[in-house]
Formats: structure tokens, C-alpha cells, sequence
């Protein structure tokens, strides 16, 4: 059993092997956002205080929070966007950048225990990042490449991952505030970027005993319907272990795939938070209604 | 590797570790259809040619027939049935009953290699079915419980399912015929259906290297968005390692979470399933349909 706690002033979220999946919005990063990044770069901020208030209106558990606009003050983008954040919700965030500067900017502001999206198994990378992470008591998404890039071999990806591990506690950093990302490729140009996560994840959680984040999204890139490629790609996940993921809760068809897939998974006792996101939303999830027959 | 053949007088379905997922429909069953079960009676097959026609269109690649209505003669409706159903639609059957002699009556009519549903690992069913399948050269379902019922321990179930593959055996039926049966409780009454569900799959797949099967539905009976949790199961079941399950096409969640998996799972080369489908249905699915960066 391992448990990643994360928190803000006044609320914690814990992910662990038998606990509810924990959404994290992925909708405040500019990056593909064309319009969010010029009202960012403009001082306009509204639209990111909307995605927050939006996503864990939907369910998200935590929010990812990037400002990663090319030829900005990024470090002081972010640390603005994680005030603005924190003053609308109680939702502990990810702070997202590849910047050390901004992290630590985010950081300085942030009120609580973070996750620090993220480090790498590349060597300047976590020289860069994990003194901050340890120096800050926070957690941390560890991505599985290195200086050779993605491996398309689990077991090599796996490998990376337990060195993160390592280095990790050489620097005081518990393995429970190291959070795996096993890296998703999209499954329409790799058509074993599924098999190659469900087995990571696995092998992740039974003999490195992390909790493990993706970014779902990815997956299903290129595909029709994707946001159903997404959310059966989350239950499958979920299936093998993983406990995390930074998603859509807005898509319906990933916020109810990764709800069922908690029920399935014996991670939502006595069936209580789907009972109750049907008893909210009524027919508005346009699908009929249960109780009847298995048979009609 | 482990290649379960069934076929109608043209055409083959083959269940195996790394192919589609088959799916078997499961509407051509009076049990709860009052209309069905008195039209039945009457004589009157009308709607049994339209559900073929329909689940078949759906997508089904096998079909389940049953004809169990109390106080009738079911060897002879089941076999009636079945050749109404063999003179409309190629795919393979699953020949449907607790009945031995409704068995052999649609032995008896059926063309090609059937799927008989079910022997159980009860000792007086054992002796009674496995004989019939040998004779026939037919494939069987195997369900998971004896004369003690159903375990609870899904360790018990695979102990059951070793049994009947072992007893077959006996008689001459290759293990590539038994089809095991894991058992699907509904979730909302025992909160580690799903968990007991997967973890057998696996260890079926992994050690006792057999092909198996569910009905699907039972899993969400109870709850709110059935369909959904159904549709969610099977995906989990999938990455598990199922291989087939009596469900129902009709319904597109089940259907598409099933596409969907078969894609994640490596199943669907190069996509091409989940293309075409989308390409067919186009916004007939009810979804957005995708190729869109993953933030927007």
C-alpha cells in the first residue's frame, strides 16, 4: 500500500492501489489553447478561473496548472495562475512546467503540499528538479525517458522508473511522493501503446509499489469518437492499477468510463459516488436509466 | 496460444488470446421477454428473425439461442428456432439450454460446429453434457460452480474450471473446446464482482491457458447508467484477457467499449474496426466525433 498525499490549505487528496481514481484537469495549459494563450500573454485570466471552476464542478480531485506560453515571463505566469486558482478553489494542484524557474515561482505561491509536474530519468533533469522537490516536501511526477528518449520496451521504461525511484531517495524523497507516468502514446500510430501501459502500470504497482499518472488524452489522438477511446483506455488503466490520471472530467465519456471503472474496480464502496452522479444529473448524462432487467 | 473454433455451415469464428473479442448476442432468450415467451408459444418466430438480423447488423459475431419457456416443448422450439435463425444469418450459434434434450433436438438441426451453453462442474451435469459435445465434435461453456454453488473465492472457481477442462478431457474434448464460464455477479450487490471477474480471467488465460466467456449484463443490474457499467466491465474484462461474451450489440456502449478495447488491447490492426465502424455510422454513434488536437 502506498499513498500519495497532496494537498492545499484546506483539503487533501490521496491516491493509493484501493482508493478512488483521482481526476486531474488538464484544461489550464495553454499549450494548443490559441486563445487562452493570447488573453494569458494579455493579462486576461478569466478563462483559466472558469476551467477551474468547470473541472471540479465535474468532478476533478486536483487541477494541472501550465503557463507555458513561448516568449512569456512563464515563471511569472504561473505563479499568477496558481494564486487566481487557489483563491476560487480548495482543489490541491499539479504544477506543471519544464522550467525550473517556474516551478519554482509556483512553488513560492502555492499553498499546501504540491505534486511537481515533472521530472525525468535524464541527469541534468533530476539534478535540476529533485533538490526542489525535497526541499519543498512535495511530490512529483516522474515521466519514464531518459537522455535515449521513450523506449518502446516497457521493461526499459520500467527501469527508468526505479532509477527515478532511487534518486529520488537519495535526495530524502519518499516513494510515495514519486508518482509514475509511464508515458501513453496515441494507439492510432502505435498499436501497442495500450498493452505496452496495462503491463508498466502493472509491474509499476505490484514490484515498485508507485502510484502512476498519464496524460489520457494522448491516446486517442487522431482517432474518431476518441473521447471514447480515452475513457476505455482510463478503465482499462484503471484495471491494471494506475491511479491517477490528468484528463478531461469535462468529456462525459471519460468522467463516466473512469466513475464506472472505479465501481467495477471495488474502489467505490457500495456503489455510492455513481449512485449519487446519477440521483445529480438525472437523464442529463443522455442515457436511459437503469434498475430493470437484464433482459427487456 | 488457444483457438476456439465455432462455425454455421459457411462461415468460422475464432476465439483466441490476441484476436477481436467475440461478441455473442443474447437477445433470442424468453427469460424476462414476456412478449417473446407468448409469441413463442404461439408459434409465431417473427421477432427471433429480427433480433438475428438486428444483433448480427450490430456487430454480433455469434448468437445465443435459447428457448427456455416453461410448460412447453423445448426441444422442439429450441430446434425450430434455431433453423429459423441458421435460414437468415451465417454466424455461428450458441446452442442455449439446462435442458439435455433441447440440446440434442438443436444439435440435432444445427449446420456446422456449435457452441453448447453450458455444463457446469456439477458431477450428474458433467456426465451428462460432456458426452454430448464429444459425440458432436461440438465447443462448450464451462461454468465455474459445482454442487456447492458458487464460490465466493475465485481461487474455488479456477479449481472448478480445471475440473470440467480436465473431465472433458476424459471424453476426448480438447481444452481449446471448453470455453470457461468466470461467473459475473451483479456489482451493486457484491462490491468485488469486477475484481473476482478479472483476477480469474488472468489466471485462466495464464495458467489453465483456456478462452473465455461472460454474460455481460448481469454485472450493472441494480444500478443507474447500466449500460455504461456493462460496457466499462467488458473493457476491463478485455484487458484481462476475456475473450468472448454473451452481451448485448444493441446497446452502443457495450458495443463501442468492446471496439474500443479491442483497439487498446492490440487487437483492431492498424484501427481498422474502429474505423470502419465510425466511417458507417458516421454521427449515428451519438459522439463527437474526433481527430482533434487533445487540448482545444
Amino acid at each position: 500500500m502506498t499513498d500519495t498525499i497532496v494537498s492545499s490549505a484546506t483539503r487533501e487528496v490521496v491516491m493509493g492501489f484501493d482508493r478512488p481514481f483521482v481526476m486531474i484537469g488538464e484544461r489550464i495549459n495553454p499549450t494548443g489553447r490559441k486563445l487562452l494563450a493570447e488573453e494569458m500573454r494579455s493579462g486576461d485570466f478569466a478563462r483559466i478561473e472558469a476551467d477551474a471552476l468547470d473541472q471540479v464542478a465535474a468532478g476533478a480531485h486536483m487541477l494541472d496548472v501550465n503557463a507555458g506560453i513561448p516568449l512569456t515571463d512563464e515563471p511569472a505566469l504561473l505563479a499568477q495562475a496558481i494564486k487566481l486558482v487557489q483563491s476560487v478553489t480548495d482543489a490541491p494542484l499539479a504544477i506543471d512546467s519544464s522550467i525550473t524557474e517556474a516551478l519554482e515561482a509556483g512553488i513560492a505561491v502555492y499553498e499546501g503540499k504540491p505534486l511537481i509536474n515533472s521530472v525525468t530519468g535524464e541527469e541534468e533533469v533530476l539534478e535540476r528538479i529533485l533538490p526542489l522537490v525535497a526541499r519543498h516536501g512535495a511530490a512529483v511526477v516522474a515521466i519514464s525517458n531518459d537522455e535515449t528518449g521513450i523506449s518502446e520496451d516497457p521493461d526499459v521504461r520500467f527501469e527508468v522508473a526505479r532509477r527515478i525511484v532511487q534518486r529520488a531517495a537519495d535526495h530524502g524523497i519518499p516513494r510515495a511522493d514519486v508518482v509514475v507516468d509511464p508515458l501513453v502514446m496515441p494507439v492510432g500510430a502505435m498499436g501497442t501503446a495500450g498493452q505496452q501501459v496495462f503491463r508498466l502500470v502493472r509491474k509499476l504497482r505490484d514490484e515498485l509499489k508507485v502510484n502512476t499518472i498519464c496524460g489520457a488524452s494522448n491516446v486517442s489522438f487522431g482517432l474518431p469518437n476518441r473521447h471514447v477511446i480515452t475513457g476505455t483506455f482510463l478503465a482499462m488503466a484503471i484495471g491494471a492499477g494506475m491511479t491517477s490520471a490528468i484528463m478531461n472530467p469535462l468529456h462525459p465519456e471519460a468522467k463516466t468510463a473512469v466513475m464506472a471503472a472505479d465501481v467495477l474496480a471495488g474502489h467505490d464502496r457500495d456503489c455510492a459516488a455513481w449512485i449519487r452522479l446519477h440521483r445529480a444529473t438525472g437523464e442529463a448524462v443522455g442515457r436511459r436509466r437503469g434498475g430493470r432487467r437484464a433482459r427487456t
